[in-house]
């Protein structure tokens, strides 16, 4: 007897502590370009601002199991968010720039989405960029390249799926060789989804368990939800789409679901090296993180979430020289690099002298250069020489990077506060270090280990009993 | 019978899969300065050797348990290597510069290494550097200042431990008060530890069971070895050291063993921004987990192996804008940064004239530059600025790391090949960025989720049974 107790408790510290049950609601969730320094810096600078020398964990950054991983693709140490997207779709490396197939784009793969369909789950697939952007087609779409954006809009007609949502299509009426095509959205339409603009637009759905498309509201960019620093009120965010997928997912449906989220600009501030960008890119994720977090905690015993990222972008780094950190200084940045650019555009292009005094008033309230965030002279004269060559001599003014073209005396004070603020970054591109992978619930435990990013969604799969 | 038979099996699986076993063997190894991404380097260089764009693993980095932890201080965001090793030793943050005392100084704690050695264990306490060098005195020293050298020494006699090992001590007859005291060495003996220098010296004592220090051979540097790269056939390197603390903790004794082993010049070399140096530094701690390993492999239920980190040096990125990484462009390098610049200094001094194509050739020979590694005319300006400066002008001749003073043009040039080869680094100190911890064995289990450092010794005391 006194045996027999002794296995029984050693099988329920089992099935409490390492979650042997199979999850029937999969939280597949992607911070692009989200590598370990992010997140680090996150909760370095969350505990900066009650100026405490600590960290204050994220939602994610709490759970039970947390490794890494490798994000190299077939084809390139450095993956693209396609190869990135790919291999945690469908548990196979291939080529930058391709979606879900083989290198020569001859041979399709199955995604963990389509197999969680096939074994009767619901499927989600959402994002707060545009809905055809690389990560979340990757579940979807199998294409060539991932600049097919109509081609990629299609194969949701294929997929079936129960739930989509981003900012938009980025080529609804235009294909890949630059054919004007009829519109993806009838083509939806008749296929049985309802178009959903906004989150009103969602609210007012009569069935939100029907087939949905919820993109943002009407005359919003399709390419992105606005940075999480440039939000208003009444702007669609990632959290919301999060609870409307839950919502929809859940509706008349005891099958279980699998709902992928992308945290799709974290990637985005990355690649311009804006750090306080970055840093509310990756609590907005942490928000839509908390949504499912909620919602394991209602089916703690059926629920998987994984958090993870496709690739670091930036090569970025907490820490450029002196040990005391100045991560607070950051929080004096109001507006994304993009808004403050577009703020010094117009000012340049206002048909009127603009001071320098102005610019420094402009720079000081934005970011707090100035101010709180002391320029050296040095400094000074740097974003001095930028104003004088845009500003006064009109030449030598934008700076390109990924997903933007800023202006020079933008992108150059936000490197100044990111200095002050002691970050540094290796490049505006993707960098090759290992992705974080945090997991919680039902199959968590299996993600102890350093793997490959192809693990990820085989491991997933594995846990879930899908045919993958 | 059949239920039996399931908890049987749980039992079994639970056993295998968790190590549920009390470790009677402890392996604590550090790699100083070893974040992720100087793992993650050292993987992707070794594939890159044989033209493969993946990873070849490390030993540890196979390891069933894999994640990170936190390396922040009481006092800094950014640790130094005292407070480091504080947190991995006594399971308590501390003040940068202090060793296992609270930030005053008035209150000592005790590390894992004494709580082991009550249980009766015996104790080993190794490096890769002097023996009173912070990270192993975190382990057996209490002062106030890592810079107490000689009193550090001095607490070797109060430990009572049974085999330390390293380069030799760098204060050996001075005290802090910088005042000449009597030897430590004498003290050593008297209190019962047999002195052995160099390998030869260890392999010559009659009785490895009895309490030793092994040093390097004399009239080699007292501060380190070599660096694995500078190392020729007869150096003594760290997985003798391993090996010989082995031999020793295991003789004549059936009550299990402590040991910390320090790979300690990773974090010099990353000071140093030498990524080759670097990776060659992970590669010869990696021989000595090797050691740890075979182990392992002998006692896999009595035996438990950590390998983590004090904090990242550098924060050095792979990938600094490119998709293609040219990490195989390293391997031209010959010998370190150190050793390079003593071969610049002895040109500079020779009291001829050196041409600028000698010293072209000199930076062929030993790194590859203006063969393999192509040099643009930009970077080639550059550096002969440098040479002219320091060449002709004999003025501008050498810059300062932590460890090192070297010669510009020797720096410069590395430099050059580390961005040429992919690399970035965010500056010549340590980082924020989170350390890496690797587990196998009995008790690895709960490493399983995102940490502080401070928990990493509180696990193992933990897993152990100890006192602490």
């Amino acid at each position: 007897m006194k045996k027999l107790s002794f296995f029984a408790f050693l099988f329920l510290f089992h099935l409490l502590s390492f979650g042997q049950n199979r999850p029937k609601y999969i939280f597949f969730m992607i911070g692009d370009g989200m590598g370990l320094n992010q997140v680090n810096l996150t909760e370095i600078y969350l505990a900066a601002q009650e100026d405490r020398n600590t960290v204050f964990p994220l939602v994610f950054s709490t759970f039970p199991h947390a490794t890494f991983a490798t994000s190299y693709s077939l084809s390139h140490g450095v993956t693209d968010s396609a190869a990135g997207g790919t291999a945690l779709a469908v548990g196979k490396k291939t080529k930058n720039g391709v979606l879900s197939m083989d290198s020569t784009g001859s041979e399709s793969y199955t995604s963990i989405a389509y197999a969680a369909k096939k074994a009767g789950m619901k499927v989600g697939i959402t994002t707060s960029v545009s809905i055809d952007h690389a990560t979340p087609a990757s579940f979807y779409a199998n294409q060539s390249s991932r600049s097919k954006y109509y081609e990629i809009g299609q194969d949701i007609l294929k997929s079936g799926f129960d739930f989509f949502a981003g900012s938009g299509f980025l080529s609804p009426t235009k294909n890949a060789k630059k054919e004007e095509v009829p519109s993806l959205f009838p083509q939806f339409e008749k296929a049985g989804y309802q178009l959903a603009y906004g989150l009103e637009g969602y609210q007012n759905l009569k069935d939100k368990g029907k087939k949905t498309i919820l993109m943002n509201s009407k005359g919003t960019d399709p390419e992105s939800l606005k940075f999480a620093i440039d939000q208003q009120k009444g702007d669609l965010n990632l959290r919301e789409i999060t609870d409307a997928a839950i919502t929809s997912l859940t509706k008349d449906n005891d099958k279980g679901f699998f709902l992928m989220v992308e945290g799709g600009k974290i990637d985005w501030s990355s690649h311009a090296n804006d750090a306080t960008t970055t840093i509310r890119e990756v609590l907005d994720f942490n928000e839509a993180v908390k949504s499912a977090y909620a919602f394991y905690l209602k089916h703690p015993e059926e629920t998987l979430i994984i958090v993870t990222a496709d690739h670091e972008t930036g090569g970025i780094a907490v820490g450029n020289g002196g040990s005391r950190l100045n991560t607070k200084l950051l929080s004096h940045q109001k507006v994304s690099l993009g808004e403050l650019s577009k703020e010094v555009s117009a000012l340049r292009l206002a048909g009127r002298e603009v001071s320098w005094q102005e610019m420094k008033d402009l720079l000081s309230k934005k970011l707090g250069l100035f101010g709180a965030v002391k320029v050296s002279q040095e400094e000074e004269d740097l974003l001095f020489k930028i104003y004088e060559k845009s500003f006064v001599k009109h030449e030598d003014e934008t700076i390109k990077s990924l997903y933007a073209t800023d202006e020079k005396l933008a992108a150059t004070a936000i490197q100044l506060l990111n200095k002050a603020g002691s970050i540094a970054w290796a490049s505006n591109n993707h960098s090759a270090a290992y992705i974080p992978v945090f997991a919680i619930g039902a199959g968590a435990q299996s993600f102890s280990h350093k793997m490959e990013n192809v693990d990820i969604p085989k491991k997933v799969a594995a846990a879930a009993g899908l045919d993958f």
